[in-house]
């Protein structure tokens, strides 16, 4: 028995018998591909939504041509979100590096798993080693180090199992053993990962205690003593803080100094999602924003966002990288023993992983420290502008203090009635999308809608700032005049 | 304020502005990975180990010039693992199908977030399609339907997550609210993500319950039984079994009917790990050995392994879908509600997930399910062939029966005392890795050190398995007249 041509030909032959075809297969996707990414400024932010469905993607029982495959693939194209065009100013979804897309490509195809050094010997020391000098940019000490989770929902609960592993003194996780019952806190305006991570890891969606938050969307530090007090005088085991930098909906950034004390003072292990404002490191003139940092326990950071990696790229980061190995390592027993490095698989919640970590390491190859700090500092630049345009019109009103580059705000025209604002934005958003391009997110926070703009696209400019407001304007005078 | 074309060339520019460039350093890159891959049977299947760590690896504040991170590149190929040469046969780590690595990509270049529907627009339908249609292919119900998730270990945790909600009644996770401890119950030689989950899950690693298992490394129906009562006599609160379909050292599948009457019987959730063997449903010569996987509450499998898919690809699928989505779902409040389909962040472990479909997508294409049949057929075959030349051979030893195509054997050869067949076996791996590259891994298993095979690679042949044979008796015989 022996497998056809037409099969082996689906593989890239290791016995050199087919790099003439897949170098052209490779061209010929790569040129379609750039039909697409290289004009994404010409093609529309969002298609209109098509439902597809079975039969449509039904599995075949024959292959199908590769001229029937690329024109799924066309379609794919047409009918996906496109990120790249710099009028899609609405989640934090950036365009990536080119590094960061031959990253994924390098990794995929050389399939090398991080679960363990035997079959990763060059990546798993990559991963190591770049956790770590993470881990210091964020002013964590020598001991510190981390690992990388493919999203920022699973290095936001790494972070708390090990939190809770520690701190409540349950290695094997049993928390039905406890004496008392285990509560979290975290800011009303913490991300949802926090309740997810409450349900999953047996302490309950409840005991994530949501502490109010000031008028900039920052946690209230009295309420959050007069919370834990509650808590304690209820019987129960508070064990962790999150703070957040970098709120999903409006960048904002708790008091990290203060925070870290009242965990300090309350022997609470303390986590801050940096997922989205962790990449302000990179700017000396803005990396004081998330000062206190340096205090936390964990850090979860994720370069899939503002350092323009594409999905996913996670990590999660300790203090203390031998004691969160300690409380959590889970070993494989049919994996090789490795002194020098644990495997990764045994010390973090994914087990087999892809490396993801290459093309954080070739996007900094590209870029270096300085380009990054470029990028941030341009997208500051950017918020500047935003924020002017905004404070030009007094029917605009931002939701709280502007920290990063999330500008959060709405219509709020004085000759409406109160309870028609939402219409008016909502129908601000569609305007904008369907008869001008631009794309905006429409998030409920506070009980209200407001639009949302992430300004990540390097390719973002002034110019385009200004057009989206003279079509707010425009939209704004003929709804008024109406 | 504007970037530099320094860093604006750093990514695909959506204005046409460096297509040419982009082209051109994806064709240098294609190039130099398929010196590599293309010619994979020529190079080592394992480097020698090279120590790097910093600062080898240490991020420089300038950026680097395009040779000289292709000549971190090539570093990268010389030292990593070469799963693609056909005498690596040690490990579940295929290599993958070209239109797999394509897939991956270009999921990284558009970059679409599977976190939602409006983000994904395309994507989000084909994940809801084909993992429906791999649930009915496993016969699960018309109401089935599944995710996809980042590794088999997520999708573990997922089913389990879902059959404690369900069963113990605590839709927010609160497991110290229980009146009973939870047990759960799996194999002995079942994968260590189930210790883990019990972990992660609150449940405690001790209240996941082994069952003993027979010469075959199948779980003993009769040990389960008594197990159970003897939870139940502890006062205990039995909610899931977990059976495995493909055990990671041997490929043994365990009695899936028997055990899913017991769990019927006993009012447990039915979880059958079947991330290897699963694919077995696309030959239809061999797809009885899962028969009973379609009673299971639910299950879980990794195109990433025997269909050729690159890490990371995995699903869990469940019979009931609407009823998992019931029992898991944290909503984003930032993202749109969505009525056709629930934004599949919301029910699944990860939230933001980069679109792993599509590779699974386009190698479904390029293979159809006819040549999948083909691969898996071809891989029995390889077994039937390895498996006669160790039964030629009276100093080795089949761990149990080989069911899959994953060979577990030893020496013992008759002229050496029982405490030396660890040694013997340890030395014939390193001499046929390191005298005639050939890599077996080296599990530990029910005490004793065993060879493993996992025949795998489409270019594997008959006559790499006898050149392997010719290799083992030299070794032996050499041995032998010591």
């Amino acid at each position: 028995m022996k497998l056809e041509d037409e099969i082996l030909n689906q593989f890239i032959g290791p016995d050199n018998s087919n790099r003439k075809q897949v170098e052209k297969l490779i061209k010929n996707v790569t040129s379609q591909l750039l039909d697409f990414l290289s004009n994404a400024e010409q093609k529309p932010t969002y298609p209109t939504f098509k439902q597809l469905d079975c039969p449509h993607f039904q599995i075949q029982e024959k292959p199908l041509s590769e001229s029937k495959i690329h024109s799924n693939l066309q379609e794919l194209y047409d009918l996906s979100m496109n990120s790249a065009n710099p009028n899609y100013i609405g989640h934090m979804d950036s365009m990536p590096t080119l590094w960061s897309v031959i990253g994924d490509y390098i990794a995929s195809a050389i399939n090398n798993n991080l679960l363990s050094l035997e079959m990763s010997p060059f990546l798993t020391q990559l991963e190591y080693s770049l956790t770590k000098q993470f881990a210091r940019l964020f002013g964590l000490p020598e001991a510190s180090g981390g690992v990388m989770l493919s999203g920022g929902t699973l290095s936001n609960i790494q972070a708390l199992l090990v939190a809770r592993n520690i701190k409540l003194g349950i290695k094997n996780g049993n928390v039905f053993s406890l004496k008392k019952e285990p509560v979290i806190f975290t800011s009303e305006h913490s991300h949802s990962s926090i309740q997810k991570t409450g349900m999953m890891i047996g302490i309950g969606v409840e005991n994530v205690i949501k502490i109010k938050t000031d008028e900039n969307s920052k946690i209230d530090c009295n309420d959050l003593n007069a919370q834990i007090e509650e808590q304690l005088r209820l019987g129960k085991q508070p064990f962790a803080i999150v703070a957040t930098a970098g709120t999903t909906v409006s960048g904002n950034i708790d008091p990290l100094k203060d925070i870290s004390k009242i965990a300090e003072q309350n022997n609470l292990w303390l986590h801050v999602d940096a997922i989205y404002g962790g990449a302000v490191i990179f700017s000396k003139k803005h990396k004081h924003l998330i000062t206190g940092i340096e205090q936390a326990d964990s850090i979860s950071f994720n370069p899939q966002k503002w350092l323009y990696i594409s999905k996913t790229s996670s990590m999660v980061l300790f203090r203390d990288f031998n004691k969160m190995i300690d409380s959590f390592r889970i070993s494989a027993p049919y994996m090789k023993e490795q002194n020098a490095y644990v495997n990764l698989g045994e010390i973090n919640i994914q087990g087999t992983k892809y490396a993801e970590i290459l093309k954080l390491w070739l996007s900094l190859q590209g870029l270096g420290k300085s380009g990054y700090g470029k990028l941030i500092e341009y997208s500051f630049h950017l918020t500047k502008i935003f924020k002017t345009e905004i404070s030009k019109r007094p029917f605009l009103k931002l939701v709280c203090k502007t920290e990063m580059n999330i500008l959060c705000f709405r219509g709020e025209p004085n000759y409406l009635a109160l309870e028609k604002f939402d219409t008016w934005n909502e129908n601000l958003q569609l305007y904008l999308l369907s008869q001008t391009d631009f794309f905006l997110s429409l998030p409920k926070y506070k009980n209200n809608l407001w639009l949302r703009a992430v300004l990540l696209n390097p390719f973002l400019t002034s110019k385009h700032i200004k057009n989206l407001f003279t079509h707010i304007d425009y939209y704004e005078n003929t709804n008024k005049n109406r």
